[in-house]
Protein backbone atom coordinates (compact mmCIF):
# COMPACT_ATOMS: atom_id res chain seq x y z
CA UNK A 1 0.00 0.00 0.00
CA UNK A 2 1.67 3.53 -1.20
CA UNK A 3 1.65 6.11 1.26
CA UNK A 4 -1.49 8.74 1.12
CA UNK A 5 -0.18 11.69 -0.50
CA UNK A 6 -1.67 15.16 0.79
CA UNK A 7 -1.19 18.20 -1.22
CA UNK A 8 -2.06 21.27 0.80
CA UNK A 9 -2.21 24.77 -1.15
CA UNK A 10 -0.80 27.81 0.25
CA UNK A 11 -2.53 30.92 -0.01
CA UNK A 12 -5.78 30.94 1.85
CA UNK A 13 -4.55 27.54 4.08
CA UNK A 14 -1.38 27.75 5.21
CA UNK A 15 -0.91 31.58 4.11
CA UNK A 16 -3.28 34.40 5.54
CA UNK A 17 -3.66 35.86 1.88
CA UNK A 18 -6.79 38.28 2.66
CA UNK A 19 -6.25 39.81 6.03
CA UNK A 20 -2.64 40.57 4.12
CA UNK A 21 -4.39 41.64 1.60
CA UNK A 22 -6.67 44.18 3.33
CA UNK A 23 -4.13 45.65 5.86
CA UNK A 24 -1.94 46.48 2.82
CA UNK A 25 -4.63 47.47 0.32
CA UNK A 26 -5.77 50.01 3.16
CA UNK A 27 -2.89 51.66 4.06
CA UNK A 28 -1.63 52.42 0.60
CA UNK A 29 -5.06 53.42 -0.10
CA UNK A 30 -7.00 54.86 3.15
CA UNK A 31 -9.13 56.70 0.71
CA UNK A 32 -10.67 54.16 -1.62
CA UNK A 33 -13.76 51.76 -0.81
CA UNK A 34 -12.72 47.99 0.49
CA UNK A 35 -14.15 44.57 0.89
CA UNK A 36 -14.59 43.79 4.75
CA UNK A 37 -13.40 40.40 5.22
CA UNK A 38 -16.75 39.22 7.16
CA UNK A 39 -17.70 40.64 3.06
CA UNK A 40 -15.26 38.66 1.17
CA UNK A 41 -17.40 36.17 -1.44
CA UNK A 42 -15.74 34.13 -3.51
CA UNK A 43 -11.89 32.72 -4.60
CA UNK A 44 -11.07 36.04 -6.07
CA UNK A 45 -10.10 39.19 -4.57
CA UNK A 46 -9.86 40.60 -7.83
CA UNK A 47 -13.46 39.28 -8.71
CA UNK A 48 -15.13 41.10 -5.69
CA UNK A 49 -13.41 44.71 -6.26
CA UNK A 50 -14.11 44.44 -9.95
CA UNK A 51 -17.85 44.41 -8.68
CA UNK A 52 -17.31 47.33 -6.58
CA UNK A 53 -15.77 49.03 -8.86
CA UNK A 54 -14.13 47.89 -12.30
CA UNK A 55 -10.87 50.07 -12.01
CA UNK A 56 -10.12 49.22 -8.84
CA UNK A 57 -9.32 45.83 -9.77
CA UNK A 58 -7.26 47.07 -12.71
CA UNK A 59 -5.52 49.98 -11.11
CA UNK A 60 -5.02 48.62 -7.40
CA UNK A 61 -5.78 45.42 -6.29
CA UNK A 62 -3.65 43.44 -8.46
CA UNK A 63 -0.49 45.78 -7.82
CA UNK A 64 -0.97 45.05 -3.90
CA UNK A 65 -0.19 41.20 -4.52
CA UNK A 66 2.63 42.06 -7.14
CA UNK A 67 4.00 44.15 -5.15
CA UNK A 68 7.59 42.98 -3.42
CA UNK A 69 7.50 41.63 0.30
CA UNK A 70 3.84 40.86 -0.26
CA UNK A 71 3.79 36.75 -0.29
CA UNK A 72 7.18 36.50 1.86
CA UNK A 73 5.13 38.63 4.62
CA UNK A 74 1.88 36.54 4.54
CA UNK A 75 1.13 35.36 8.23
CA UNK A 76 0.46 31.95 9.00
CA UNK A 77 -2.69 31.05 9.49
CA UNK A 78 -2.86 29.67 12.92
CA UNK A 79 -2.08 26.63 13.60
CA UNK A 80 -1.28 25.41 10.00
CA UNK A 81 2.69 25.63 10.21
CA UNK A 82 2.25 22.74 13.50
CA UNK A 83 -0.36 21.15 11.36
CA UNK A 84 1.90 20.64 8.70
CA UNK A 85 4.98 19.19 10.96
CA UNK A 86 2.79 16.90 12.25
CA UNK A 87 1.30 15.68 9.58
CA UNK A 88 4.95 15.18 8.09
CA UNK A 89 5.83 13.00 10.71
CA UNK A 90 3.01 10.63 10.10
CA UNK A 91 3.41 7.22 8.98
CA UNK A 92 2.16 6.45 5.37
CA UNK A 93 1.12 9.58 4.21
CA UNK A 94 3.78 12.41 2.66
CA UNK A 95 3.10 15.95 1.98
CA UNK A 96 3.03 18.15 -0.57
CA UNK A 97 2.79 21.94 -0.66
CA UNK A 98 1.21 22.82 -4.28
CA UNK A 99 0.40 26.63 -4.79
CA UNK A 100 -0.28 28.32 -7.94
CA UNK A 101 1.62 30.90 -8.47
CA UNK A 102 0.45 34.31 -9.69
CA UNK A 103 1.03 35.23 -13.65
CA UNK A 104 2.97 38.72 -12.51
CA UNK A 105 5.72 36.02 -11.22
CA UNK A 106 8.57 38.59 -10.37
CA UNK A 107 8.71 38.40 -6.61
CA UNK A 108 5.89 35.90 -5.94
CA UNK A 109 7.67 32.81 -7.20
CA UNK A 110 10.95 33.07 -4.92
CA UNK A 111 9.25 34.49 -2.14
CA UNK A 112 6.65 31.37 -2.06
CA UNK A 113 10.15 29.17 -1.77
CA UNK A 114 11.38 31.66 1.02
CA UNK A 115 8.01 31.63 2.93
CA UNK A 116 8.16 28.06 2.87
CA UNK A 117 11.63 28.24 4.14
CA UNK A 118 11.47 30.23 6.90
CA UNK A 119 7.78 28.91 8.29
CA UNK A 120 8.34 25.33 7.95
CA UNK A 121 11.84 24.92 7.09
CA UNK A 122 14.01 23.28 4.48
CA UNK A 123 12.88 19.93 4.58
CA UNK A 124 9.52 21.10 2.97
CA UNK A 125 11.30 23.22 0.50
CA UNK A 126 11.89 20.13 -1.00
CA UNK A 127 8.60 19.33 -1.20
CA UNK A 128 7.16 22.66 -2.64
CA UNK A 129 5.19 21.84 -6.06
CA UNK A 130 4.33 25.32 -7.77
CA UNK A 131 1.30 24.80 -10.60
CA UNK A 132 -1.03 27.12 -12.27
CA UNK A 133 -2.62 23.52 -12.97
CA UNK A 134 -3.33 21.02 -9.79
CA UNK A 135 -5.19 18.57 -11.09
CA UNK A 136 -2.13 17.05 -12.81
CA UNK A 137 -0.36 16.26 -9.65
CA UNK A 138 -1.27 13.31 -8.02
CA UNK A 139 -2.94 13.16 -4.64
CA UNK A 140 -4.95 11.27 -2.81
CA UNK A 141 -6.16 14.38 -0.88
CA UNK A 142 -6.34 18.17 -1.52
CA UNK A 143 -6.49 21.04 1.32
CA UNK A 144 -7.42 23.96 -1.02
CA UNK A 145 -9.69 26.95 0.40
CA UNK A 146 -10.77 27.28 -3.70
CA UNK A 147 -13.95 25.02 -4.61
CA UNK A 148 -13.79 25.02 -7.78
CA UNK A 149 -10.46 23.18 -8.91
CA UNK A 150 -10.78 22.51 -12.50
CA UNK A 151 -10.97 18.75 -14.02
CA UNK A 152 -9.99 15.68 -11.63
CA UNK A 153 -6.95 14.30 -9.94
CA UNK A 154 -5.43 12.05 -12.19
CA UNK A 155 -5.89 9.08 -9.09
CA UNK A 156 -9.63 9.92 -7.89
CA UNK A 157 -10.38 6.32 -8.22
CA UNK A 158 -7.25 4.98 -6.59
CA UNK A 159 -8.71 7.94 -3.62
CA UNK A 160 -12.22 6.22 -3.92
CA UNK A 161 -11.36 2.86 -4.21
CA UNK A 162 -7.96 2.40 -2.02
CA UNK A 163 -7.72 4.60 0.24
CA UNK A 164 -6.07 3.69 3.58
CA UNK A 165 -9.15 5.55 5.30
CA UNK A 166 -7.31 5.74 8.98
CA UNK A 167 -4.80 7.90 6.98
CA UNK A 168 -7.31 10.14 5.38
CA UNK A 169 -9.50 10.61 8.61
CA UNK A 170 -5.73 11.36 10.70
CA UNK A 171 -5.07 14.14 8.23
CA UNK A 172 -8.48 15.82 7.67
CA UNK A 173 -8.81 15.49 11.45
CA UNK A 174 -4.81 17.55 11.95
CA UNK A 175 -6.52 20.60 9.69
CA UNK A 176 -9.39 20.53 11.55
CA UNK A 177 -7.98 20.73 15.01
CA UNK A 178 -5.20 22.79 14.32
CA UNK A 179 -6.76 25.56 11.85
CA UNK A 180 -10.34 25.03 11.04
CA UNK A 181 -11.51 25.58 15.15
CA UNK A 182 -8.64 28.47 14.76
CA UNK A 183 -10.80 30.22 11.70
CA UNK A 184 -9.34 31.24 8.82
CA UNK A 185 -10.08 34.86 7.13
CA UNK A 186 -10.09 33.27 4.09
CA UNK A 187 -13.24 31.45 5.18
CA UNK B 1 -9.96 9.27 -24.45
CA UNK B 2 -8.10 12.12 -22.78
CA UNK B 3 -5.72 13.44 -24.53
CA UNK B 4 -1.54 12.59 -23.88
CA UNK B 5 0.21 14.74 -21.02
CA UNK B 6 3.40 15.07 -22.43
CA UNK B 7 6.39 16.40 -19.50
CA UNK B 8 9.41 18.17 -20.82
CA UNK B 9 11.99 19.13 -18.79
CA UNK B 10 13.89 21.84 -19.04
CA UNK B 11 17.66 22.08 -18.57
CA UNK B 12 19.27 19.74 -21.33
CA UNK B 13 16.07 19.47 -22.80
CA UNK B 14 15.03 22.67 -23.29
CA UNK B 15 18.17 25.16 -22.18
CA UNK B 16 21.74 24.43 -22.75
CA UNK B 17 22.52 24.16 -18.92
CA UNK B 18 25.92 22.13 -20.01
CA UNK B 19 27.11 24.87 -22.35
CA UNK B 20 26.48 27.92 -20.54
CA UNK B 21 28.09 26.45 -17.53
CA UNK B 22 31.43 25.25 -18.98
CA UNK B 23 31.39 28.83 -20.49
CA UNK B 24 30.49 30.81 -16.94
CA UNK B 25 32.81 28.32 -15.26
CA UNK B 26 35.90 29.18 -17.70
CA UNK B 27 35.53 32.94 -18.06
CA UNK B 28 35.42 33.41 -13.81
CA UNK B 29 38.05 30.72 -13.13
CA UNK B 30 40.56 30.31 -16.02
CA UNK B 31 42.94 29.28 -13.83
CA UNK B 32 41.04 26.18 -13.03
CA UNK B 33 40.53 22.20 -13.98
CA UNK B 34 37.66 21.85 -16.02
CA UNK B 35 36.04 19.21 -18.12
CA UNK B 36 34.98 19.27 -21.45
CA UNK B 37 31.92 19.08 -22.75
CA UNK B 38 32.48 15.71 -24.20
CA UNK B 39 34.23 14.57 -21.20
CA UNK B 40 30.91 15.03 -19.39
CA UNK B 41 29.82 11.85 -17.65
CA UNK B 42 26.30 11.41 -15.57
CA UNK B 43 23.44 13.86 -14.91
CA UNK B 44 25.45 15.78 -12.54
CA UNK B 45 27.55 18.46 -13.03
CA UNK B 46 28.58 18.82 -9.45
CA UNK B 47 29.76 14.99 -8.99
CA UNK B 48 32.02 15.13 -11.88
CA UNK B 49 34.32 18.14 -10.72
CA UNK B 50 33.93 16.99 -6.59
CA UNK B 51 35.70 13.94 -8.52
CA UNK B 52 38.31 16.21 -10.17
CA UNK B 53 38.69 17.92 -7.15
CA UNK B 54 36.46 17.88 -3.72
CA UNK B 55 37.23 21.87 -3.60
CA UNK B 56 36.05 22.53 -6.65
CA UNK B 57 32.25 21.70 -6.45
CA UNK B 58 31.80 23.41 -2.73
CA UNK B 59 33.66 26.54 -3.70
CA UNK B 60 33.34 27.48 -7.47
CA UNK B 61 30.66 25.17 -9.37
CA UNK B 62 27.59 25.60 -6.74
CA UNK B 63 28.23 29.61 -7.20
CA UNK B 64 28.05 29.23 -11.01
CA UNK B 65 24.50 28.02 -11.06
CA UNK B 66 23.75 30.20 -8.20
CA UNK B 67 24.51 33.38 -9.77
CA UNK B 68 21.96 36.17 -11.18
CA UNK B 69 20.90 35.59 -14.79
CA UNK B 70 22.61 32.06 -15.13
CA UNK B 71 19.12 30.43 -15.91
CA UNK B 72 17.67 33.44 -17.40
CA UNK B 73 20.34 33.75 -19.92
CA UNK B 74 20.93 29.71 -20.61
CA UNK B 75 20.38 29.24 -24.80
CA UNK B 76 17.95 27.25 -25.95
CA UNK B 77 19.15 23.70 -27.55
CA UNK B 78 18.53 24.21 -31.11
CA UNK B 79 15.08 22.71 -32.19
CA UNK B 80 14.13 22.73 -28.67
CA UNK B 81 11.66 26.18 -29.09
CA UNK B 82 10.46 24.92 -32.39
CA UNK B 83 9.31 21.25 -31.02
CA UNK B 84 7.57 22.98 -28.21
CA UNK B 85 5.18 25.17 -30.46
CA UNK B 86 4.52 22.28 -33.05
CA UNK B 87 3.56 20.37 -29.86
CA UNK B 88 1.34 22.76 -28.62
CA UNK B 89 -0.54 22.82 -31.37
CA UNK B 90 -1.50 19.26 -32.03
CA UNK B 91 -4.46 17.60 -31.17
CA UNK B 92 -5.06 15.20 -28.03
CA UNK B 93 -1.50 16.03 -26.91
CA UNK B 94 -1.16 18.47 -24.02
CA UNK B 95 2.05 19.38 -23.26
CA UNK B 96 3.79 20.74 -19.51
CA UNK B 97 6.94 21.94 -18.34
CA UNK B 98 8.49 19.89 -15.51
CA UNK B 99 11.45 20.90 -13.63
CA UNK B 100 13.26 20.88 -10.60
CA UNK B 101 14.75 24.29 -9.17
CA UNK B 102 18.30 24.32 -7.19
CA UNK B 103 17.89 24.59 -3.61
CA UNK B 104 19.82 27.58 -3.41
CA UNK B 105 16.18 29.13 -5.18
CA UNK B 106 16.99 32.86 -4.81
CA UNK B 107 17.38 34.06 -8.82
CA UNK B 108 16.52 29.81 -10.15
CA UNK B 109 12.69 29.91 -9.70
CA UNK B 110 11.82 33.37 -10.80
CA UNK B 111 14.39 33.32 -14.02
CA UNK B 112 12.76 29.83 -15.00
CA UNK B 113 9.79 31.88 -15.03
CA UNK B 114 11.12 34.37 -16.90
CA UNK B 115 13.19 32.06 -19.63
CA UNK B 116 10.04 30.24 -20.71
CA UNK B 117 8.58 33.58 -21.31
CA UNK B 118 10.74 34.73 -22.98
CA UNK B 119 11.74 31.96 -25.33
CA UNK B 120 8.55 30.15 -25.34
CA UNK B 121 5.72 32.62 -24.78
CA UNK B 122 2.86 33.25 -21.93
CA UNK B 123 1.24 30.30 -22.57
CA UNK B 124 3.65 28.07 -21.55
CA UNK B 125 4.23 30.13 -18.44
CA UNK B 126 0.68 28.96 -17.55
CA UNK B 127 2.04 25.13 -18.54
CA UNK B 128 5.28 25.03 -16.38
CA UNK B 129 5.46 23.08 -13.11
CA UNK B 130 8.16 23.73 -10.68
CA UNK B 131 8.48 20.06 -8.30
CA UNK B 132 11.64 18.97 -6.64
CA UNK B 133 10.46 15.27 -7.18
CA UNK B 134 8.91 15.08 -10.82
CA UNK B 135 7.17 11.61 -10.24
CA UNK B 136 4.05 13.26 -8.62
CA UNK B 137 3.72 15.16 -11.62
CA UNK B 138 0.95 12.78 -13.88
CA UNK B 139 2.05 11.91 -17.04
CA UNK B 140 1.45 9.66 -20.17
CA UNK B 141 5.56 10.36 -21.30
CA UNK B 142 8.12 12.60 -19.60
CA UNK B 143 11.25 14.30 -21.79
CA UNK B 144 14.20 14.13 -19.62
CA UNK B 145 17.97 13.95 -19.78
CA UNK B 146 18.24 12.61 -16.32
CA UNK B 147 18.28 8.80 -16.20
CA UNK B 148 17.61 8.06 -12.88
CA UNK B 149 14.21 9.48 -12.19
CA UNK B 150 13.41 8.34 -8.76
CA UNK B 151 9.67 6.40 -7.93
CA UNK B 152 7.32 5.72 -11.07
CA UNK B 153 5.12 8.20 -13.01
CA UNK B 154 1.76 7.65 -11.14
CA UNK B 155 -0.40 6.76 -14.13
CA UNK B 156 2.27 4.88 -15.94
CA UNK B 157 0.29 1.84 -15.91
CA UNK B 158 -2.54 3.83 -18.17
CA UNK B 159 1.04 4.91 -20.50
CA UNK B 160 1.54 1.69 -20.85
CA UNK B 161 -2.08 -0.26 -21.45
CA UNK B 162 -4.25 2.82 -22.54
CA UNK B 163 -2.18 4.79 -24.67
CA UNK B 164 -2.49 6.38 -27.74
CA UNK B 165 0.51 5.08 -29.55
CA UNK B 166 0.36 7.41 -32.77
CA UNK B 167 0.26 10.57 -30.14
CA UNK B 168 2.86 9.05 -28.51
CA UNK B 169 4.91 8.46 -31.88
CA UNK B 170 3.75 11.93 -32.68
CA UNK B 171 5.53 13.77 -30.07
CA UNK B 172 8.94 11.46 -29.76
CA UNK B 173 9.41 11.91 -33.23
CA UNK B 174 8.84 16.17 -33.31
CA UNK B 175 11.65 15.83 -30.47
CA UNK B 176 13.76 13.64 -32.56
CA UNK B 177 13.45 15.63 -35.26
CA UNK B 178 13.59 19.11 -34.01
CA UNK B 179 16.56 18.58 -31.07
CA UNK B 180 17.98 15.15 -31.14
CA UNK B 181 19.55 15.47 -34.54
CA UNK B 182 20.94 18.77 -33.96
CA UNK B 183 22.88 17.68 -31.03
CA UNK B 184 22.59 18.64 -27.34
CA UNK B 185 25.43 19.49 -25.48
CA UNK B 186 24.00 17.36 -22.28
CA UNK B 187 24.57 14.24 -23.71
Amino acid sequence: MPPVRVLVDMDGVLADFEASFLRLYRSRHPQLPYVALDERRGFSVEAQYRQLDPGLAADFVRNIYGSPNFFLDLVPIPGAVEAMQEMFSLNETEVFICTSPILKYEYCVKEKYAWVEKHLGPQFVQRLVMSRDKTIVSADLLIDDKVDIKGKLSNAARSENNLDNQSFNTVLYLFHTHTFQQGSTRQ
